[in-house]
């Protein structure tokens, strides 16, 4: 697993997301990784973070989770990939298109949860990510997020 | 529009949600409402609710005001349906089956949200609810959330 997380490589103008920002005091800091041809992301629910079921993850909490790591993830990718080309080193920004997510099981607030999230599909300017969120060595969630990158001169 | 939330109906051992729960004090307070056949929700967002990108909503909070607005509106549409029929006040419990979000276009923070709900669907437990989410007159964002009642013995 590589130490520097994707969302520490957006620049201080897009580091204020609620989700994943680090330069915001209320966000939840979502970080992702890679971990081979996978990423992954840990997470450790607040005990206020619960659902309409004491004893269980919030499922908007869940889907924000799903959002900043498949973005992430569909950044990292064409990050990586653009690499592999040029010299360029300037940020790419994606932002989402769409987000679907199947709770498949409450997800206990008591527990660390992983998501690992796999890229489905590279096509121009679009990047699906599919996304399991782990708890306790279960799935409870499913999701998958269309990312799409925002041209490099767009303000 | 009715003055008592739905969200209010929620027995207090169910109000520690996250997005709407009334005894949760980091809670969204998520409320909705009956405004006709639709349902309604309002929700101001804070300055540190924006996504990655600056004066833009969070992606993760729009998913968690349809989670909360639309599963709301699914409790509500059971309860008023069983009015009819019973003497019945037990609240009715619902979960997130699925929960699917089309972002159709950047939701400025500077402005009140507002959500429409519509019951697309009742199929036994199983109820499906259509949302939009508009800010400044205009749809930013599409959403469907498939919700399930739990039996009422369930704990």
């Amino acid at each position: 697993m590589t130490s520097k997380a994707f969302q520490d490589y957006y620049t201080d103008e897009f580091a204020s997301c609620f989700g994943c920002g680090r330069l915001n005091k209320h966000s939840l800091q979502i970080k992702s990784y890679w971990d081979g041809e996978e990423s992954v992301c840990h997470f450790q629910p607040k005990h206020y973070h619960t659902g309409g079921f004491p004893g269980y993850v919030y499922g908007g909490l869940i889907a924000s989770l799903i959002d900043c790591h498949a973005a992430g993830t569909a950044s990292a990718i064409k990050y990586r990939d653009r690499k592999k080309d040029t010299d360029n080193n300037a940020p790419l920004r994606f932002v989402t298109a769409s987000l679907h997510v199947d709770y498949l099981a409450p997800t206990p607030i008591d527990s660390t949860l992983e998501l690992r999230g796999k890229v489905k599909e590279i096509k121009g300017r679009k990047v699906i990510v599919g996304i399991t969120l782990s708890a306790k060595g279960k799935v409870c969630a499913k999701g998958e997020l269309v990312a799409v990158q925002m041209p490099e001169d767009f303000s």
